[in-house]
């Protein structure tokens, strides 16, 4: 293949608190695949607040294109295992072009469904939620389930995952378009605008016995809230606490209700989602049958163009998205 | 049996920060057992951390006798399974007298050992440190392992219990007495006075790897430091919090360092001793080997007369004790 022009997103600087535009730069690249390479064309990419805590550190270097979620169409190839035209998953977005030898792709087969949903639903963040719920929080059918960020790609999963084992289910969210969206759409049990309202006591109406599970992604006060709720032998699967990402050193506002972990025998545990891998067949099974039967809905928040993926980030971790944030590359 | 006089404690009212000799008074009444039950004269009570949060719940009822560890020779007694001249366990201390219909009494058989003992290292205590350290904490030999309230009846334990697992282990305290004796008596490989020192400065030169298993006695500041410094799959088990027992809702400082549970998938879990009493025979085979081989060692510190019960409990919350705080009811 001849020559090609990539764009792609370097980090130049790294930010203190939330970034802003000038930690981000769009370069032009040329790029020239030699034989054997794989060149993959970004459709979409993904943008997650994990993305946050790894701009601090060195899982994000400077002055290089970005890590993070994509999906793209192989373009030119000669492998027999990744032919021209398959879709495939792979980690480097932020890019309008990958070039690949393969061992990190991984091919993506629609079964009639939309390929973006490979970066939400069907893929990282659907299943995070998923083993998050079910292996780290150990989910058992109808019990007291709080989501926190339950209007996000990770929240709104295992809000679904839970209604579909019969719990009832609160969660929070920072808009009330987003309550509505909980209720209406998603259709949890019990819904709230954190930030016009006292955590505490939005969880005593909608969770009056107590909390059996709380999906945990924001930290800080939702944490000193839920915990001081949980019931005996509770589980607080930890996925996230996007509240915490933009502090220095990732530090949340102080938990001050632990103690109640003690004679209510509750665990906390935090996961990745490299953990559950292996349940990637069943997971795709469930998730699909639970799509078929509408019991698992999702929404996406797309932005277009490379050029806006540092905008799109940065409107994620302000809560500008409904369900997944994705960035656009190009049409498929 | 004729007419007894047994003095007792009661809680006359809840106390409002750390109790004060008010919130208790001594209470002299008359017992008279009938012909089937079994009178119990107390030698030996135990005073607990967690005999404070109860304080403020019904655990703990106004007017009342309070509930406690406590260790009593049978005086009278028609019951062949519960004979005079025996030793028992029961919860009822806080009195000279008990009287019993035998279902809540627990035979005590020393095998030479001190009949203290079986308040702390081969009673309560101990197997909470076991239980705690082995079974939810999941200790694995030659871990960095950090106990907090190291020179407490339940930390001391926790030390050695690591130490023999061949572990490196670093211990808070609040004093440089404190600090002498764990690292000259206790044997464990780093102490500090969390007092007149940085938590998180003292962890990072007793434990540079980091920390594996943080037995949690404290809670607050103490939490706070050590959760910043877990290594991947690191565990918690969470035993107690008495920096957050005199708070109102039992409320610690605020914890800060959470967001590092979520990447390096750390587990901490609140547990209490009662998980463990069926592993009382194996516990009591490893520590009375573990004591005969000089590796595990224990303190008293022991106050004399019902009339200083509550002084005893009022001194074990702000630290006076080291090792077990007992109070001594009447001689063998």
């Amino acid at each position: 293949m001849t020559e090609l022009i990539s764009r792609e997103i370097h980090l130049v600087s790294r930010p203190d608190g939330l970034p802003v535009p000038a930690n981000f730069q769009l370069v032009e690249r040329s790029l020239k695949p030699t034989e054997s390479e794989i060149v993959v064309q970004n459709l979409l990419m993904s943008v997650d607040p994990a993305m946050r805590p790894a701009l601090s550190n060195n899982q994000t270097k400077l002055d290089e294109a970005m890590p993070g979620g994509a999906i793209g169409k192989i373009v030119n190839s000669t492998s027999s295992e990744y032919p021209e035209g398959s879709y495939v998953s792979h980690r480097s977005g932020f890019r309008e072009f990958h070039l690949s030898d393969g061992s990190d792709l991984t091919i993506v087969e629609p079964q009639g469904e939309p390929i973006s949903t490979h970066l939400h639903v069907l893929g990282g963040t659907g299943l995070t939620a998923y083993g998050g719920l079910l292996v780290t929080g150990q989910l058992q059918n109808g019990e007291n389930v709080f989501v926190s960020a339950a209007a996000g790609a990770v929240g709104s999963v295992a809000c679904q995952i839970a209604k579909i084992h019969g719990c009832r289910v609160a969660g929070s969210c920072g808009s009330d378009a987003k309550v509505d969206y909980l209720l209406n759409e998603i259709g949890i049990d019990y819904a709230f605008n954190y930030k016009t309202s006292s955590i505490a006591k939005e969880l005593h109406k909608g969770l009056p016995e107590g909390i059996d599970v709380y999906f945990e992604n924001v930290g800080g006060a939702h944490l000193d809230a839920a915990c001081g709720q949980m019931r005996p032998l509770g589980r607080i699967p930890v996925c996230g606490m996007i509240s915490a990402y933009n502090n220095k050193g990732a530090r949340s506002e102080g938990v001050t209700t632990l103690s109640n972990m003690i004679y209510n025998r509750v665990t906390m545990k935090g996961f990745v989602v490299y953990e559950f891998v292996e349940m990637r067949e069943k997971f795709l099974s469930d998730m699909r049958d639970w799509m078929r039967d509408g019991k698992m809905k999702y929404s996406e928040t797309i932005m277009d163009g490379i050029e806006n993926a540092p905008a799109a980030l940065i409107g994620l971790l302000q809560g500008e998205n409904t369900g997944k944030m994705l960035v656009r590359l190009a049409d498929e």
